[in-house]
Formats: C-alpha cells, structure tokens, sequence
C-alpha cells in the first residue's frame, strides 16, 4: 500500500484554511496513488491551541471541519485520511476535550483513537486540556494493521527514557497486540507536533527506530512544521523499517508530501536532514516569517546598533520575509562608537534594506533636563544607561505604530539570562528572535550568515561587544567572556546544576560562578515581561521555565 | 482535644525564614493548650514554587527543613505538627516530587498523606509537578480519627460541582472509611493553599459545610494567606461541625493562629469574614504589600495622571507600604488638562505622599523632530499618542532605576482586556495593582477609599475618563460608556460567552459586541508582556489565561 505523510504548517484557529489545505494535499497524495494520507497531530485546529480549547464553539469547529473532512473521502480519487483534532470528550467527569486521531474512508469517520500520554512539563500544558485515552486498539486498514500513536504516546520507551513519568507504555501495548482474528499490527502510525530543539530530529529518529526494531514493526511519524509564537515544528516526517533504517525523510522546515510504498523496505525518497547551524538558522528564518504572516503583517523593523546581534537578527529577517520587507533604524547616542553607524550602514546595505539613522542625543537631554527635580546632584549611572535604551525603544516603536512594522527584537539567550538587557529598552518588540541562541553561538550564525559573501560586515563580528551606553563600555566590564559565561548559563538554565557542580566541572572560580547566578535569579522580573523567545533548545525562556518572582531562590537558599 | 490552626504568610523558597515561623506557631499553639497545629500546603517551600520544583536541590530542602521540624516536636511544651511539604517521590516512573501533608510527633514524621487530585486549569500547575497520591488512609491521634486531605482533593464533589475534572472523589472515600479495628473518622482535616477571588470563601465555606453535614464529621482548613506575586490568599481558614455550621473563622488576609476544641460543637472564635468591595480592597492592598516585601524592596513609584485608576493605586499603595513609601509623578503633556496635575497633587496631598511634577513636552518635541526623516507629512496619530505615554514610562523607569523604588503599574482590567493601553507606556511596572479589577469596579473602590474622608479628589472621580494624549480626548471616543463595556468583557473574558450569547442576554447592538471582542482578541501580544496582575477574579489576565497570538482566534473564525 502506498501511503503518504503530509507535512502541514496549520495556523491555529484557522479552521477554514486548514481544512483547505488538508482537503489539497489530499488530492495531491491521491493523484500520487496513495491510498491512506497522514497528517500531524491536531492538524485541524493547529497545535497548540491553547486556551482556545476551552471555548466550546472552538471545539465545535474542529467537530465540523472534521465531518467536512470525512465527507470529502467519499469523492473519487481521494484517499483515505487519517488526520489529528481535538473533539468534545465522549465521557465525564474529565477535561472537556479529547485530543484524536481520526481515521477517515467512504465518507466517514470509521475508526478513532484517543491521546493516551498527555505531556505536561516544559511547553506542554496538555493535561490541562485532554482527558487521556483509557484504551488503544489497533485497527485494520485494507489489509495493514495499523497501531496508531498520537506524539507522546511513542515517547515513553523504558529502554529509551531511563526516568520515565508515565506507568505505561501504549505503544508496548499495541505492538505486541493482535486483532481479535490474532493478525498482529503491520505499521505504527505516530501523528505529531513535536517542537524542534537542536538535536531532537536525531532523538525521534533513533527512539521510533529503536521502537521499530525491537517489534520487528515498520513505523511512520507524520509531523506538524511551521512556527507558531515561540514554537517552531521542523517536520522531516519520516518511515522507518523492520530494522529501524530510515527508508523515507521529508523536507526540513517547510511543507511536504512524503510517499512511501509499505511493501518496500529499502530506502525511497530521503531528505537529508538539515542540522548543526544550518537548523538553527532555518529554524529561526521559518519562526520569523510564520508569526509575522500568521499575525497579518508583512514588514518587520529592527533597531541596527552595528553590533553583532541586531546584525544576525537583521540577515535572519531578510531570508524570512525578504529585503523589501525589512527595515533598521540606527540610533546612535554620544557613546556610540564612530565605527557603530558605519557598521550599521554597511549591514543595511549589503542587505539591501533601507536604513535610517535617527540620534537619541537631543532626547535624552530633554529626559535628563525633566528628571531634574530628582536627579540633581547624582551621578550617571544605570538609571542613564537605560534611559538610552528605552528611548530607542520608544522611537522602534513609534515607527512601528505609525506604519505597522513589526518591531523584531535582538537580544541573546546569554543577555537574557544574567538581564544584561533594558526592560522597554532594547527589549521591546514582538519577538525576541535569538532569545533562546547563547551569544557565542551567534558568532556561529553571524558566519553563516556570510557563507556566501560578506553580509555581516567583519568589523561587527571581531569587535569586542559592547552595549555603548557609558565611554568605551564592553560587556566584559560587567560580565566574563562569554566563551566562560555561556556554559555556566548553558549548565544553570538548561539542565539546573548546581553552583557546586559547575564549580567543580568547568573549574571556575566559585565567587564568580556565584555571581553569574545571582544575576540570573534577580532578572526573573524582566523575562517574565519580554517578547515571546523562538524556541531552538530543550529549554529556553517564556512558557516552558515557570518561576516565581517574590521569592528566595536558589542562591539565595 | 484542642487544635490550631496556623494560618501562616510564607515566602517561597524562604526554608530559614519558613520553618522558624513555622516553628514560632507550633510554640504558641502549644502554650495554648493545642495537641496539634495544623499548617498550610506546602508551609515548608510555601505556595506556589513553581519550577523551582525540578531542582533536586529545592526538594532537599523541603526533605531537611521537614526534617528540623519533626525533631522539634520532641521539645517539652510543643505540639503535634500537621505541616504542608514538598518532598522526592518515593515512587517512579513519575513525576520526581509529591505534595503531602506530614503529620510530626514525639519528634518524628509518624504519618504522611500524599495529594491525590493535583489541579491543572487556570493558574494551577500541579501535574506539571507532583505525582498524584495512589491511596488515601485515615489515621489515628490521641484519640481523634483524622481523615487528613490537601486543598483539591476536597474540591470534587459531586453534589457541588455538576462537572467534575475527576473521577474519584478522595473525600467520600476517607469519610466512608473506617480504621482496620472499625473506627470511623472523628474529623476532616484540610490544608491548603487556596487563591482568593471575589466570594471565593463562601464557596469553601458551603462546600466544605456541605461535606461535614452529609458525613456528620467536623471538618476544619488551614489555609495559606498571603500575596505571592499574582496569587493573593485570604486566609479566613474554618472549622465547620458536624452539622456545616462554621463553628471557629481566622482573619482574613492576615496571619492567624486559630484555636478550637474539637469537643464542644457551639461557636467559638468567629471572625467575620470579610468581603465585597472592602475584600478586594484588602486583597490588593495585601498583595502590594507582600510583593514590595518579598521582593525586597521597601518603596513604590506612581505615574499621576489625575485620573481615578492611579488614584485608587495610590491609595491602596499608601495602605500596604505606608506614605513614607509611596512616591508619586505627574508628568503632563500639552494635552493634558490643567485638572489634571491639580488633581494629582490634590490626591498626593491628602495621602500624604511626595509628589514630583515633569512635562514632558520637550522631550516629546526632541523625539518628534528624531523622528523626522520617516515621520514627515504624516499626521498626528495613534503614534504620538503611545509615544507620550512611552515618555512618561521612561521617566517612571528612570526614577525607579535611580533611587531602587518599585514601579506600580495603574491599568485597569478593562483597558487591558480592548487593549486600551501602551505597551512599554503606561503598562510599565512591576506589579499590574489593579489589571484585573473592571473600570466599575474601579469607582467602587475609589469609593471605599474615601469612606471616612476625602482622600480621592471629588474631580478625579466625577471627570469622563480620559487617556489626554490628544485635545479634548475621552474614553467613549473609541470605547462605549463602561456601563456596557464591563459587562461584554466580563461574559467574554471571564465566561467563554460568544457574542451571540452576549447580544441575546445583554440586549446590546452585535455590531458593537463584535467590535469589543475583536478589540480583545488583537491585543493580546500587549497582555502577555504585561506586568503579572494581582488576581480578584475567577478569571484574570495571566498564567491563568494562556492564549496563541499567532492564531485566528475566536471572532475571526
């Protein structure tokens, strides 16, 4: 049989557009002669809905698009299609909602099943929302068996997640099973939406490969791509053998339809997947260019500071939306060095983007002249410092209300963390594009960036970063060099090492390892109010790190 | 036997300060006369840690402070402790931590009752955290059977709540068991942690009133009190007879410690419970306070605008942390009426407070004229209007920055809910006072806060609200009168209603429901960069409240 995995990018809501475009592609599989096509987890309402699946009519949407859907397969030429939503709960008590796969042929629903492992740590709130399966069964297809899994379902391998959260394992369950005429499952089927982080495509590769192999089963994941908020999907849906080899790989990072013969075991269409610095970039291009289309707009404004940062953002942009699209604004005030402008410039015009310069001096006077009546007396210091910040910040925005550009914001994963940022300062925007990329992985992207040619002016990648806001200010005035930072960040933020440990793995001094976590404890504050952070960790900032503000924490204990 | 109940205020993360307190109680309860002191969930970490959940570290705390506790049950003169905690699941595959109640004496933990329902919709988190208890067991003190549960797992009653999120009701088991030798339960024992939202404690009080009369046992909660960032908790913990009258009241929003003989089933110390406007009042004025403080700030910064929400914010500030801390600034624009800074001196001078006066006019002309190269030939509109309200956000920040003073934030949950405020403008701050009290409710509270005086300018509170960012400018210029709007938000924000339910219940023009609504919807992205909002109702703007912006979302399906 030949079956096809279409690689949607849904919007979330969009009820009409989705079911357009899973009705479109499949048509395109049915011409191709696949006679079952496979779309990603809740691709229906679009993952992840959020609250959205509280609002009874938002579940009585995904109810009629999925009968419109149903009925759609009783046309000739179309395939079957097996296709996720969420739908009312059959049963109370429990959650409202149920999240399904629905397996669709003649004109009808004809079989569903229901998501067993609802994940809820990091990003995921599913339990917030879906009444867990009670049961999984395995259903027969034109002569496959087929053992259909819903993402988390395949996720909780004992071989493979040493520290497991969940009691049991329905994919266990269902390959070992049978039919009651005693046939035994001859495909598993895992629809999903399973977030990218740098790496992850290698971890469901090797754990559905893993799975595949030791049940002597052949499997397929049908995954969601495109970005929704901080959220990005990378897709490269894939097919595993008996023998766990990928044998079919779509695309990474855009839509695909993918085909593959269930009969053939050798490989057939294989994308490479795209990893290394190449997925980062990809990854943050696609979540640029998904939120400013999904949001309405088209024109995206950044502010140019010719520092490496603002710089990688800008070439980011460009590949997204494209150059015409793509407005910096320099703001220079008295701190900034010459060389600031000039580089700017020079970015700007190796993009091709328009640029303009606008200089904060004159407003940070009049600022500094109205705080008179109580700033008299005191030195410059902080409060000055984010003055210019938050100036620039006004003038990003202004632009951005007044032609309805949205506003990217530039600062780093290694900013963010120790709050070497301006809250309403430098941290205004709509999305904080490089908010989850550590500063010394930006250097990676900025040389990617001028793979080609020099895009990225030399000038802004080896000088030493600053954020000009007192005379001959560099970070390295406040914090280490990042090539020491960045790991004691990577070690605390990432995977919650303790002062001691780091201390002790990564041989640096202790009081200065104190004090870089000190700093990350006090700039909860800001975080909590910046711009949505594309996600390409396993964790980074915004809704997958929940910590309390008024509170002692961890090194303060 | 005599009980207290400790009804303490703790500091997340604080396991010094915590356990002292906790232990300066059991004292006092002790020379009391009480056998047993009974505390809130999670006293020991207190309540809501969030993430610090998943540090293996936090959980040793909780493990070592819980530890100090038991042994001092052993000293002379001390009670029994029922105490809340955190502790390492003793179980796996799961989640690694559990909520429990620990009952301590003789100097040892003798009795440990995990949670059994872990809450997972609106603020609450707990599944992301804890892993749910298997079984639940009566045990006995002295005498006294006790059936020892924690907060949720008394919040699925089936005669209370018609749709239940959970199966099993963990109450009705406990209460309808008996001992190995046949003994029934002599007493329900509740510790919780239970958010305050308006008329919250009449809904613990009949539904825990409601369980004790059906079972004929006497059911007392401990609960927490006490602002943790957005969560604010009343306190008001109750004993309840057999019968479901409440038989012994603690303060509400304040700390208590709480006596009862669990022989005489008359009244004993009933404090009144407070409530409605005066409630919310104390809520807002607890949850600044306990920000302020566990923080570690001691004053607070006010933009004056004249107008009545900064006024009410003032006042409630003046409440919490004491004039001497409160500091106030008028920052006029040439829009601004002349009412207005004489309003806001007026205001300042009857609360007492530093009041400093800063135009920004000529900071906006500096930026107007940096703005020139893209501004040219285009007229005055919504633009100036934020940027005006980004200066004065600016100057707020400047000063807070300068001298260490919080900045309280004056949005009311009306404007947040349309929109109908400035990102990085107005919106800045530390602490959204009052983001989720409606604008009518607003006027109430101003109300309250001139009850024996005039505090509040007459003027302030009878003027047409205004933002004054243009000439002559009123709220109904683009909104309708409060009167309608509260309403329309109120069934949409915080009762899922579509505006057909709306237009038929509220007897509104639909064109007008759906022009508020979709004002809702497109200003999301400003509420989830917003200040965290100090929660009155059922439903506030926060983590209670998780919505996609990229998304077509509900009046656009």
């Amino acid at each position: 049989m030949k079956i096809a995995l279409a690689q949607l990018n849904p919007t979330v809501g969009d009820f009409k557009g989705n079911t357009a475009r899973i009705l479109e592609y499949a048509k395109r599989a049915g011409e191709a002669g696949a006679e079952l096509a496979v779309f990603p987890e809740l691709a229906i309402p679009g993952y992840p809905p959020q609250d959205l699946l509280e609002d009874d009519n938002f579940l009585a949407h995904c109810q009629r698009s999925l009968d419109t859907i149903a009925q759609a397969t009783a046309q000739p030429g179309m395939p079957a299609i097996l296709c996720g939503t969420a739908l009312e709960s059959a049963t109370r008590p429990g959650k409202r909602a149920r999240n399904i796969a629905a397996l669709c042929y003649d004109g009808k629903v004809q079989f569903i099943q229901q998501k067993m492992l609802l994940p809820f740590y990091d990003v995921f709130d599913e339990q917030r929302y879906f009444q867990p399966a009670e049961s999984q069964s395995l259903v027969e297809f034109r002569g496959e068996v087929l053992a259909i899994t819903i993402c988390e379902d395949a996720w909780n391998d004992k071989d493979f997640w040493p520290e497991r959260f969940y009691a049991n394992d329905p994919v266990e369950r269902l390959l070992d099973g049978s039919l009651p005429d005693g046939r035994k499952p001859t495909h598993m089927l895992n629809i999903s939406a399973s977030p990218y982080w740098e790496g992850k495509q290698q971890v469901r590769r090797s754990m559905i490969g893993a799975i595949a192999k030791r049940h002597g089963v052949p499997a397929a994941m049908s995954a969601q791509v495109g970005g929704n908020d901080s959220l990005l999907f990378d897709g490269a849906s894939f097919v595993v053998n008996r023998e766990g080899e990928a044998v079919a790989v779509a695309k990474s990072f855009e839509e695909d339809l993918l085909l593959f013969d269930t009969t053939l075991s050798h490989p057939q269409t294989v994308t490479p997947v795209v990893d290394g610095v190449e997925a980062a970039w990809q990854a943050l291009a696609m979540g640029i260019r998904d939120y400013v289309r999904k949001c309405g707009f088209s024109k995206v404004l950044i502010g140019l500071s010719g520092g490496i940062d603002s710089a990688v953002v800008a070439a980011l942009a460009v590949d997204a939306v494209g150059k015409q699209n793509v407005m910096g604004i320099g703001m220079p005030s008295e701190y900034s060095s010459s060389g600031s402008v000039d580089d700017a410039l020079a970015l700007a015009n190796n993009l091709g983007i328009q640029c303009e310069i606008m200089a904060i001096r004159e407003t940070f006077n009049a600022m500094d002249k109205a705080l008179e009546p109580v700033f008299t007396g005191t030195p410059f210091g902080l409060a000055e410092e984010n003055m210019q910040a938050r100036i620039r910040g006004t003038l990003l925005m202004s632009v951005s209300n007044k032609f309805g550009h949205l506003v990217l914001t530039t600062g780093n994963k290694s900013e963010m963390s120790v709050g070497y940022c301006t809250l309403y300062g430098d941290m205004v925007g709509a999305l904080a594009v490089i908010g989850d990329v550590w500063k010394t992985k930006v250097y990676q992207l900025a040389h990617y960036a001028n793979r080609e040619r020099e895009v990225i002016p030399q000038n802004t990648i080896t000088k030493p970063p600053s954020a000009e806001l007192r005379p001959d200010q560099k970070d390295t005035d406040s914090l280490p060099p990042y090539e020491v930072l960045d790991p004691i960040l990577q070690a605390y933020v990432e995977r919650y090492e303790s002062a001691e440990e780091i201390v002790t793995s990564q041989g640096v001094d202790r009081e200065r390892v104190e004090q870089v976590l000190r700093l990350v404890e006090r700039s909860e504050y800001k975080r909590q109010q910046a711009a949505p952070v594309l996600k390409v960790t396993a964790k980074s900032f915004g809704t997958g790190r929940r910590f309390p503000l008024a509170a002692r924490i961890r090194q303060q204990l």
